[in-house]
């Protein structure tokens, strides 16, 4: 606490520690409202979310947040990858950026994404019912296809603000139901003006709720994150000999669906050999023609393997592809594979780490450091300009699923600790790490 | 050959031994354009059909070879549930029949089933031209929904004929599009008045290709078909916990994509330790939501069990189940599991195989008996009427699969023989066996 109030007196005097009684609270019946007005587009049985990417529950619910943040007064830009950036255009420099995105996989929550939009939106509108001006200008980012759900890779939006990857390119992906990036932008209007790579916040915060079991299970409200998994996401296509069923020996088949079945148990088998922070994850599969009483002729399944550590990583594709080849040999099936996407874990900036620690930590204890499981726009920011992230917890680890919880009293904590962060960035004139 | 000619002195004098000159032979071109043209109905790429029951495509079909009977001046009745039976009324009697049925998987060729209607009706038109009366009618029978791709279970036409299922219950099938077999058999016009069960024919006999290698392997060109294996259909439902793929650690997965490949390799494992004529097949898994990032909600099988030893199949059944009980405990999954059919294996009779391979072994040298692997028609005749049937080679033993193929000179071999085998089964009075 006492280094807390040492990184507070480097504020301004305008910015009050969080324990001072007149430092201005978000309005958490607000940030609610907004956070069921956006589940309600696209709801789905159990309380859940599907807007998958560019689709018009999407658009709708990009209409929704847009509106909001005109009614905020902000600056609202649109990019050329469908990223939406509303800016409260005062202070001065750079902008303080925080936000992340509201498309979710098919059977998503209300949390994931939503809450660090619309918690950025929640900042500014205390902000200003509060007549408080921030040193520096806030931006809040809707970015386009993180989920990665009916376009690979995830994080696209992102990935094309920071330069990883050609406007060009990412306009030609094409969807799982055929349809293409630049398309289907253009169809729900949201094929914005704005260049690509854009500008470099001054700094980078994603509010996120964890996805994961950790907070919850150690007793923590909030954790400081540290940096995020590497992530590798393959296509596997094996192509085997189709036949009957009754009449096809074992001893002649080069059957798929049996060689698919020996990869998803050997992924698993490895997640466990490795531990630690390894995951792998079988989440599609598709046999053709998907008949009964026909061995099939192809399977597709997707390989997602997970870990902080890069060269663990890099190890688990290796053993993997390595078992894939000789599968293929032992089987007679031919076996293919392509990225469908592939970053190395990212270490978040330690400056900014600090800030949210401390910032958390006047208002819950304990705070914890901690990675992240799943991929954040926050990476990508990473990049170009000092990022970090905030997580609160998530019931029972659960997300991408419709009963995706927390609770509301965290879901403020970590939009009241968001406001004390954002404001504590717009205060540094130059970070030292 | 000495054999076979003491058979022959049983039949009238009309009718004359196969190596006689003055026998009518079929006309095989004649034949080959029927397949051909009924083939071009539903065709796919490489050469196959898809013709799913009860669709437009399986109507036309159906119009078509319906078509062709009339030509022939055949006494056409279509029963209630959709069974067209094609007789040509000379003779006394209960007539002998032939047939099996023209509904195809999605991804079949051009032989499985066809044949045995097309044969059948070339049979027919031979002996007319020829002036030819045999001792009884003969039928052709095109039975409904063999297949079992749309609906489960597969036979079901000749299921319902021989009255092994209520006809209420047959009409109220939903199949796999979520399609009514009642519906759709008044949709397509197919909801005929003819009640079942059916009239028991004097016999049955269903000539079709093997499907499988044997024949080719062994250099035998037509085989006398001494039963069929046993079936269990079973569809496997596993529901487990939908989540986020990157931030689950594994020791807190619910995973049905993981369960479904550990069954996957168990049955393929079981089909190899057993060996014999045991096969083992998953033709068909869906996982939800389906998604890359989404550890699966759920995921759902079918399990295709064969074997002609009804204790094997049985102690096969009951080593599944006990492994998915397991399964289910140690995953934290629930498994259900409902049959889509179960058929013990079946032993045709004993004199009309005889007769089968006798006047086989007048065209060709050697013939063999052998088990079908797959399931036919005939196998439902055989609760009813002596029955068998005769097996022509497939090419690579491929079968469900557009690039299915049996030489011309063995589908002709094989009508001239079922000509020989329908006349001589024409002239017995009463089976023996």
């Amino acid at each position: 606490m006492i280094q807390a109030f040492g990184l507070y007196i480097s504020y301004t005097l305008r910015v009050p520690v969080a324990t001072d009684q007149t430092y201005p609270r978000i309005n958490g019946d607000r940030l609610m409202q907004k956070l069921m007005d956006l589940a309600s587009i696209g709801a789905i049985d159990g309380g859940g979310c599907a807007r998958l990417a560019l689709t018009d529950e999407d658009a709708a619910g990009r209409d929704l947040v847009v509106g909001w943040m005109h009614e905020l007064g902000m600056t609202v830009t649109t990019d050329v990858i469908g990223n939406v950036v509303g800016t409260w255009n005062v202070g001065s420099g750079a902008p303080v950026m925080t936000g992340s995105h509201i498309d979710t996989v098919r059977t998503g929550g209300k949390y994931d994404g939503n809450l660090g939009v619309l918690a950025g939106l929640e900042v500014i509108a205390t902000l200003q019912d509060a007549g408080f001006i921030p040193q520096r200008p806030i931006s809040v980012g809707i970015f386009t296809n993180e989920e990665g759900s009916r376009f690979a890779p995830d994080m696209l939006g992102s990935l094309v603000y920071v330069g990883g990857m050609p406007i060009e390119e990412a306009l030609d992906i094409v969807g799982i139901d055929g349809a293409r990036v630049g398309d289907e932008l253009q169809r729900i209007g949201y094929n914005g003006a704005t260049p690509c790579p854009g500008f470099a916040p001054h700094a980078f915060v994603e509010y996120h709720i964890e996805q994961g079991p950790v907070l919850e299970r150690t007793n923590v409200r909030v954790g400081a994150v540290t940096g995020v998994q590497g992530i590798s996401w393959k296509e596997v296509t094996i192509t085997g000999q189709s036949n009957h069923a009754g009449t096809t020996p074992m001893s002649m088949r080069k059957d798929p669906s049996y060689v698919a079945a020996k990869i998803a148990v050997f992924l698993h088998d490895l997640a466990l050999r490795y531990s630690g922070h390894q995951v792998c994850t079988v989440g599609k599969i598709d046999v053709f023609p998907n008949l009964i009483n026909v061995i099939p002729a192809k399977a597709v399944m997707t390989l997602d393997v997970r870990n902080t550590d890069e060269q663990l990583l890099s190890q688990a594709e290796a053993e993997i592809v390595e078992f894939l080849h000789s599968l293929a040999a032992s089987e007679g099936v031919e076996i293919t594979t392509r990225y469908l996407a592939r970053f190395e874990p990212v270490e978040f900036n330690a400056q900014v780490i600090d800030i949210i620690e401390t910032n958390a930590s006047t208002f819950t204890q304990p705070v914890i450091r901690m990675p992240s499981g799943a991929g954040h726009d926050a990476q990508m920011f990473a990049r170009i300009c000092p990022s970090a992230m905030i997580f609160v917890p998530s019931v029972d680890g659960i997300s991408h699923n419709p009963a995706e919880y927390t609770a509301p009293e965290d879901l403020v904590l970590g939009t009241d600790i968001l406001l004390h962060v954002l404001l504590q960035l717009s205060t540094i004139e130059e970070f030292t790490q």
